[in-house]
């Protein structure tokens, strides 16, 4: 059958191969992050904690990972005009870098508003900005325009098999280099990260527990997990500002699946979880990425005595504007 | 010949076999530290950089091996009175671990103006402290009343063989995980980190260079150097609060003999240079670990294509007090 140039490679959800062979495609590109322990959070939380550092992935954040899976998947026919997406965030550099990596142009659509710092990082990986009003209607149609123009592939943050397999891989090398983890942990925004992890923990480890943790206020994933459809994001309000968006139809039925539990952590527990990974760990992650330690600290799910994997996921935070 | 009480273990300065048996002996207690690289440092700098991260030893700072190292150098009947130092620095926190995981008690000889921050991680250790006066002149006679009332051993924070000997044990495991370095870096105060670095520079890898950096405004070390004699620092000023003590006679002897170079950096350089450390390479790490790579940002050395490995010395400060 001849593949239509607008039929995703993976039409349905990645298998252990198809993670085994993301793994295998982005290795030479990515970092193998590594696993960090803390005596002192262990004795704090009665937990025993292993923290996977995708704040140490290239570009700051596990996003290069989905990024760079998608971007070495495409053929050379389906490459060669580029790649395009529009986003502000970690998923903007991270497909910047990885279309670096294989020589071919991203097309990178940005609200004007973008904070400048933003902006930078993007031209820094050799993206393409176009620059559009501040409104999801404007990225969207500018976005259509720039594929018109150009002929490249979308690739978005997190709604793609590719994407989410890609995602996969950091929890894959977590349970490789950890044995008998009882309880793995992420945050969750679009899922991407959460439906990579679940499918390689289901896969490799299927008595180990998923649960994810979200900011209470931007709790929709939480919301639909519990009612068993999709509830849009609406107003979130949270300092885990890679945790804002809603979740995917591909990245849901995943969740639906394969996660055991999700839970919603307060404001004052995402910085007092930050704060303590920075100061008694002395790494850098952003304020999504401390939201299941957040959970931990404040007593949302008890997992005393338990061995615990948390996915720390990504490090880009403005030290000019830190919550303390 | 009987050794009296008072004659320290080690007379004269460590061999390469007395750095090895310091690593041995410290072994069980301290973190094998990870180096870290970062492209885009390398970019930055035109230097082909490693890290030794020093900030993810135990307590936050190098310092720990050389207290570990003294602390289990003692002798059964040596120890069992414990140990004593006046400190309210990483030295404090460093040695109250090492004599908590001997088994033994550690005096601690702290002004009563030392930040709450300090003295609750001293105390966290399991430190015994005895407060004094802010002065140089009450700390060292409170201290002296101390060892009088316990038998406790005095751990100098720098000024010791057994101390050097434990510091020299970061630089030989970079030496061992890297080859063929050009250049070591390190910061430099009273000596001990850049005294133990050398001499392990210089036994295991003899054509490597150690370079140290100084702040401009604490530079007593630099003139002590090219003077050929000890001058004490008087009223230093600088942000690397870590780097405001005199070298002592044993680490300048070392220094003397052994260091290379050494070069000053300015204030606005070592702050530049953290923040790049902690924005890049997504760690936490002090304004004096910092100092090295000020020195290369403001291109007081040119190592140009060089394999450059720099101790990052540690990673204790207070979050809430940030210099940019």
């Amino acid at each position: 059958m001849k593949r239509s140039k607008f039929v995703p490679i993976m039409e349905t959800i990645p298998s252990i191969d198809d993670i085994r062979q993301a793994a295998r495609r982005i290795q030479p590109y990515v970092h193998h992050t590594p696993i960090f322990t803390s005596q002192t959070l262990n004795k704090m939380t009665g937990v025993t904690l292993y923290f996977k550092c995708e704040n140490f992935q290239k570009v700051g954040a596990f996003k290069f990972r989905g990024a760079c899976n998608t971007v070495f998947s495409l053929s050379e026919k389906e490459a060669l005009p580029g790649v395009a997406t529009h986003s502000s965030g970690n998923h903007a550099q991270a497909l910047a870098l990885a279309a670096r990596l294989r020589g071919i142009p991203a097309h990178i659509v940005m609200p004007k508003t973008a904070p400048k710092v933003k902006v930078a990082a993007v031209e820094e990986y050799g993206g393409i900005i176009t620059f559009c009003e501040p409104t999801l209607e404007a990225r969207e149609t500018t976005l259509e325009q720039v594929v018109q123009d150009t002929g490249a592939t979308v690739v978005h943050p997190y709604n793609d098999y590719r994407v989410i397999a890609g995602q996969a891989t950091s929890a894959m090398e977590m349970l490789e280099e950890v044995p008998s983890l009882e309880v793995v942990m992420t945050p969750v925004g679009g899922g991407g990260l959460l439906s990579g992890t679940a499918l390689s923990v289901k896969y490799l480890s299927p008595a180990t527990r998923v649960i994810a943790a979200e900011p209470a206020g931007a709790d929709d994933a939480y919301r639909s997990f519990k009612a068993g459809y999709i509830i849009p994001s609406v107003n979130p309000h949270t300092i885990a500002d890679g945790l804002l968006t809603s979740l995917g139809e591909k990245t849901f039925h995943i969740i639906r699946q394969y996660v055991d539990d999700m839970v919603t952590v307060t404001e004052e527990a995402i910085i007092r979880a930050m704060r303590f990974i920075w100061e008694r760990m002395k790494i850098v992650v952003e304020p999504s990425a401390a939201v299941p330690l957040g959970a931990l600290l404040e007593n949302k799910i008890d997992l005393s005595g338990k061995r615990v994997g948390i996915i720390l996921s990504g490090g880009n935070v403005d030290l000019a504007q830190l919550p303390w």
